[in-house]
This record gives C-alpha cells, structure tokens and sequence, in this order.
C-alpha cells in the first residue's frame, strides 16, 4: 500500500491466473489450454505478417478480422468487436454494459473475474446460487438486475445449458444486458450467437485461447446488435487505439477461416473427456457432467487440495479452488490421450 | 446512444488515432511511426516464437521482458512494467496512480489521449497553458494537485525540457505521481529514467512503437519505484492478465537487447529531421525546435488546414488537427530522406 496509490487501486483484489510454470517436463492440465497446436494456417499467416511493416500500426478497427469472425456467424461487421483476449472484451462490457443502477446478476461458483471486474469498476453484483447439482436455473434470474453473465458451459463445472433456456431468459430479460460467455462453446454446447439477431441485449464472447488452440495470442471477440458494440468500440476508444497487433490479427483471421481444423481438434478432445470421465470413475471420482475441455470432479474419500499436491510431486498440475462449495473438487483440464493416460495412472496411485 | 449503455459510455468522447489508410501508394508522415523497419534480431525471435506453443498462454508477468527493460535502465524487474501498448500502460496509470480528489495536471497542448483517460475514468484535470513559444514552464505546475503527466519531447509540438527542470519540478512536488511521458524520449532528448531511484513518485512510459519501429507489435511499459509499479500490476491483474501474447514479448525482448540497431536508425531519423527543418525553412515555414521524431511547423501565409489536403492530393499524408492555439500547424512524421525530399517537393508547388 502506498500513499500515492488511487482508492480504486487499494480497495483492489486482483484475479489469480492459473500458473504458467517455467518448467517444461510437466503435464500441465491446469489452465484449460489445447492439447493440440493451432491451425497450421495461423502459423503460416503469422509467418507472412513478420515483416518490416510491424514499423506501422495496426488497423485500429481490425476491420479483416472482425470481417472473417462476422463470415462464420452469418452476421455483419458492425455486429462483431474485438479485444486483446476475450478477457478485455469482458472488461469493456462490464464498464460499458453491466454497470447500471441495479447490481448485476452471475453464479456464486463461475469465472472468477466477474467479481474482479465488479470491484475495478464499482459495480455492484448478487451472486445467484447454482442449484445443488451445480447447475444454472435461469428462473433465479428472473428479477430487478443491472445486468446478467455467466459462462455457458458454466466454468469451472463445465456443465452447459440447453440454448431453449437461454432463450426463454432472454425473452424474460429485456430491460438489461445479457452476457453469455462462450469461452467453452465449441466442446458441445449451443451457441447464443444465433439469437443475436433476435435479441437486441444480447452480448455473446469467445476466445481464441481454448478450442482455437491460441491462448498465447491474446484474441477474443463478442457479438451482439451494433449498439451494444458501438458501446464498447467507445471504451476500447478511449482506453487502447490498437489492442490487436499486427501478427495476432493475421493469426486469428487464418485460424477462424479454417474451421476444418476448429473442428478437428475440438472433436478429438470431446473424445479425450469421454474416455477420461470414465476412467475417473472407475477410481470413484464424481464427475460433473462436461460439455467443455476440462472436467470438474471429486473423490468421495480423498481431499482435493491433497491430490493435487500428490500430482503435482509427479509433475502433473491440475487447478484447485479454494472456495466454498467447490473446495472438494478438482478442475483437470482435457489434454492429449497420453497425458490422461498419465494423470489416470497417477490417481491410481494416490486414491 | 441506446438505453443498454452505461453512463460511463454515454459520457465519453473517444480518442481519435490518426488515419491507417489501406492504400499502399501513400507516403504516410501522420502517425511517427519509423520510416526503418524493426531490428533484424526481433524479426528472427518472433519467428522462432511462432510455433505450436502458442497453443499455451503466455506469462502473465512477462519476466523476460522486465528483465531485458531492467537491464537496458540499470534498474530491477519490480521497477518495470508492461502493457500492450504504451496507451494501456498510461491507461493503467490515470485509474492506478492519478486518480485522486484534486485534479491532476498537465499541458493544453499535449497528447489528447489524457482527457479521454481522464473521462473514462472520472478524473478530474487542469490544463496548464503552454508559454507562447509552445514550452512547459514547469514552476506553473507548482500547486496543489493529484497527479502530473506531460510527454517529454512534448506531442505534437516535439519540444523538450532539459532534464534539470524535471528534476526540480519532482523536488517540488513530493506528495503526487508525475507521469513522464518519453514516448519520443530517443530522439535527443535525455531521459528521466535516470531520476527514477531517487524520485518515489516518478513514473516513465516509454513505447516501442516509434523509435524502435514496433508500432504493429503492441508494447510499451513504465519504470518507476516498486510502489509504483504494483499500483500497475493490481490494476492489470484486475483487468486481463496476459496483456503481452507470446509474439510480441519474443519481439520486444530482442529489440530491446539491440540497442546498436535502436540508435542507429534514431541517429539516421534525427539527421533528416534536421535537413527537413532547414528545407521547411527556405519555404517560409516556422518550426518548433523537435527533439522528436516528427515537426511541428507553420506557414506564415498558407492555411494548415489547406496544406494538408492538397499534400493528400499528392498521395502525402500529414497530421492536422483542427484545435485552439494549433489549427495553423502540421504535425509531420520525420520518414526517410527520400520521402521528406518529396515532401519538400509537394510543399514548394503549394505554399
């Protein structure tokens, strides 16, 4: 604390991102990246973007990649924005379209920056509790609110709404902004990208980082009508003119064209997490059911925090929360079939 | 306007960049980029980056980067910290550091990102008059306030202080944060960087995107006492917490270790600088003395406003912008000499 520190700042509790060990001999199934590598068209776009032009700046409207994100939703341009991961997309919303009189509405157990971007930006926030399977009931959110998010598929539990529901809450909440995060959407959920025409409140974002294999590239993206964009094409203007830089944008303009590949990968780790939640079971771990690359399960009998210490000591990380309610359960991140050939083999010998 | 946005939204006026125009045949002086591509060695560390591993996230505290900063300043990691973008560092700076109940100082005439920040952010700000030669005073800004910021060189006018008024300016105001703003620092003008172990409340941003020719790459930082810096870090911590994507921190790590290749094409754009100011000279134009890569120049006889589109006419591209005090000047981007050699060509057909 220092006397030349804002209030903002004090009264700040900063996000904890999963480690990013520096160690390379690890089975890192800790922070939900992509077993698999990105697009090899990424890579070659990126390749072509090294250049002598990166003495220039960027586009600052990022017009080719919104053009390519805009293609594969069947939407326009005006209908789509971009950020420096989906991470600044979220924290734009939250100043630009969450913060309202009444507090904003997400679950107690959920992305774990909601709060974070509440407390950054002074908004006030009620915590609607997932019912006792962990499950979202969108009839709790049927009330006075400021605004609504949650992630879909649900992080960290994985489990996924039907889109029937999140319709039926849209069609219900028409006095607020709606936020459906889709950081997980493409390991099996339905996709709220296509109500946006329908619902003017709806805000839809998505990540480059998990099923697109480009979490070291820092691109997310959101879409919704073009005035909740043109909100926060105002507050990405008045915070960073070029939050896109030269090579994430080609990259991300070849990876989001070659949905060949989005699909390939993402089929490959959906059969990874069906193999493994059996498997799990079989060591009599309770599983919530997953539509996204990681499962959310526990051990009727052995502490969380002390399997994941047990596993670490054999070099493999998975995340552990130390929260109410979830404090049983670890969060294992779906890599390749080797790797949870090794992580199940290791349980084996700790439960 | 649309009854979803937030007041913060509706309240704001955006930061206008200057135009990035998609034509190629353009000799672009508008936005001190460098006429010299990057270094050869930062080409070759993104290219060696880019590769299956960014399928991971990056470090969300960038050490490499730090510690090559450190390195180049004399000064140690937790003195350093790292945005995308000088813009992001600064933004971080107004919500972290400047925020406070009086409000914060700085020029007129300066970079027209502070009053946006400012905005965005629900800060509140004096203008202090630049002397009629265009200069800070600096004993003007000797009174109560929450914050200092101004560039030095300052922009768009490429006049700097002498590091003697910056320190007796930080002798005299103890009880705030001044920002110094060294955007255009290498370009002869000497660095406050120097005063940082001595100065508690000192904070200097710097960029990659002008003098080491890395506008495209996205990534500038601030050093300052560790205090300081945490300020940042929470804020950041609280806002995205992989701002540097893997490319752009192989980049900015080896152009920051070639500090050969960074003063030899600083050297090579202050040499032109000073044929243009003598060609712009012989053509009646008044120049404010730079230590910058750009000028900042009037005619005595000729409207600014009409200069710039008739060099537009001639495929140049020149920044105006239509503001008190400066609507008479241009703001132009040292390029290389055959580029200025063809500017002063435009101008003596139109003035």
């Amino acid at each position: 604390m220092s006397r030349f520190w804002s209030k903002t700042v004090k009264n700040l509790t900063p996000y904890v991102p999963g480690e990013q060990p520096k160690l390379s001999q690890l089975i890192k199934l800790n922070t939900n990246e992509s077993p698999y590598g990105p697009s090899p068209k990424a890579l070659a776009a990126i390749a072509s973007a090294n250049t002598d032009g990166l003495r220039l700046y960027p586009d600052p409207n990022s017009d080719s990649l919104k053009q390519a994100i805009a293609k594969v939703h069947g939407l326009k341009s005006d209908q789509v924005f971009v950020g420096n991961g989906s991470d600044e997309v979220l924290a734009h919303a939250f100043l630009g379209l969450l913060k309202h009189e009444e507090p904003i509405l997400f679950p107690d157990i959920t992305y774990s920056f909601y709060p974070v971007y509440c407390n950054l930006y002074d908004i006030s926030f009620t915590n609607i509790p997932l019912d006792e399977d962990f499950a979202i009931n969108t009839k709790d959110y049927i009330r006075k609110n400021g605004g609504i998010i949650f992630p879909n598929p649900n992080a960290p539990t994985g489990r996924a709404l039907p889109l029937a529901d999140i319709k039926a809450l849209l069609e219900s909440n028409t006095e607020s902004v709606v936020v459906i995060d889709e950081a997980y959407v493409d390991y099996g959920t339905e996709s709220a990208a296509t109500l946006v025409n329908q619902f003017p409140n709806l805000l839809v974002t998505r990540t480059l980082s998990k099923s697109y294999a480009l979490a070291g590239l820092r691109v997310g993206y959101a879409v919704g009508h073009p005035d909740l964009i043109e909100a926060l094409e105002r507050v990405k203007n008045s915070f960073n003119s070029y939050p896109i830089d030269k090579l994430a944008m080609a990259g991300a303009v070849a990876a989001i064209e070659d949905q060949e590949y989005l699909h390939s990968i993402s089929k490959a780790v959906i059969q990874t997490r069906e193999t493994l939640v059996k498997d799990l079971s079989q060591l009599g771990f309770e599983t919530i059911p997953s539509q996204a690359n990681f499962v959310f399960t526990k051990h009727p009998s052995k502490d969380a925090a002390a399997i994941a210490t047990a596993l670490r000591e054999k070099h493999i990380i998975v995340r552990h929360f130390k929260m109410a309610r979830i404090d049983q359960y670890l969060r294992i991140t779906i890599g390749t079939d080797e790797q949870c050939a090794s992580l199940v083999n290791a349980l084996k010998e700790i439960v």
